[in-house]
């Protein structure tokens, strides 16, 4: 699926390269907004294994909940289209940090968006956010091709 | 499968009940997040019906594109729970609107969230943003149960 | 979401009454041919819930995993359409069972479809089949208005 | 996605290397029942580039609509589980055809599973079947690497 591409270390950023499938349109004949968020995931996760990292145990870690998630669109995408996401690692809280997307097809801006995730564990079936790893955000930024203290 | 319920002027919003498929909860045994905007835009629809508003042509319309949609989860939702979703119409601007989401299960905040539209037509393929028309938010207002110019 | 409403007993079947969401269309115009599969478990789910049974807890019990699905379409289904589901317990193994399921919209038949689940315990992650309790299956026949012994 | 690889000429069979992604799972812990029709899709059009077709204008072809889907399951997949889609063209009517498919992951048989397509036109909105294109039949088979007649 991913043919994951890291881009320079100038711009930052990990890039995931993806196709278009027929399900994820719909009647207006583009892709529906809905998909834009598992889009993002999916980059999360390829940027994940390009780091050497897994979900873990979910039954223990609540496996990274989302506290927020926004796209903003600019273009639509179509049935078949090739397009890259590139993923930063921004703003890191103690119990929570942002990923950045940036969406292109070739030269066009398809949109931005940002999840944030929150570092959880399950007890009991309930989750508590704990203290983020540092090293998990250590990794996540080399795969990312983040530069200095970025 | 909606139950449309206008709650009270007062608060005001049009109140959709759902109820979590299986499909929509994910290995962490909840809700995956990007469901949340499905659910965003069903109640947007349950609303639209509401207000004797259909899609239309989206052949000619373009269906209303999005050009901005955000969700902030606070509590998650699990199989088999049944919600409320309140949908209220927010800020207009001349080419677009927002609606507002609030997601609640009994007394429990789920989450609030909002899809930014744009009024459009479609010719040769092409969106093009077009303005608003006054009588579609007059029309989803009133059904939304908005009191005076809110 | 539901308004399930058991028909006739001659005809037996419970039947489940759903609205087409607009990210089930697709670029075509009409409803995805996978959401049909989703469309039947939103079924099954419904006559569970009017049998009085829940899925119980998945960790122990593997959530009924199913063997087999098949759908046979016949009319094309579009969006904010409003169609009934009705399901049936059919063929009984010593651990397995299937639900048949036929989509109408009116008087138009939309297709008509199956699953097989299988009865399942889940020891140290992995699956084990066991056999079907009949007290589950005489519950599900009697919420579906099964006559006899049918 | 695809790394499209077409296998051995004695087997035939087109081969599609997918993997899992987060959203494809459910509270059990393993792939949906329904995601694999979409898995199936999503081989079929692999196929199609790989043959140099495309959907084409949907408007006047109506896209190949199905009039039939089965899936049988034999070992479940997990996240981010990659594993490989074998297809190749099965029975062809005057009408329709059928894609068969075969899911491995390694060594292990995930399941087996068919779609049957059926060739049309859309006039005024409605769709009228016609008869297959043998072109591309051909075509399909060629980069299925099917041999003789088969």
């Amino acid at each position: 699926m991913p043919h994951p591409r890291p881009v320079g270390k100038d711009a930052g950023g990990f890039s995931y390269t993806r196709r278009v499938n027929f399900v994820e349109t719909d009647m207006a004949g583009i892709v529906h907004f809905s998909a834009y968020f598992r889009y993002m995931e999916e980059a999360e996760h390829a940027l994940w294994r390009a780091a050497g990292l897994t979900i873990g145990d979910i039954e223990k870690t609540g496996g990274w909940p989302r506290v927020s998630a926004t796209f903003d669109y600019k273009s639509p995408l179509r049935f078949d289209d090739e397009f890259q996401i590139t993923v930063r690692v921004g703003a890191v809280t103690r119990r929570s940090f942002r990923y950045d997307f940036m969406f292109t097809r070739g030269d066009v801006l398809i949109g931005t968006g940002s999840i944030t995730a929150v570092s959880s564990t399950k007890e009991d079936g309930r989750l508590r956010a704990v203290d983020v790893p540092q090293e998990f955000i250590a990794r996540l930024r080399a795969a990312a091709g983040h530069v200095g203290g970025s």
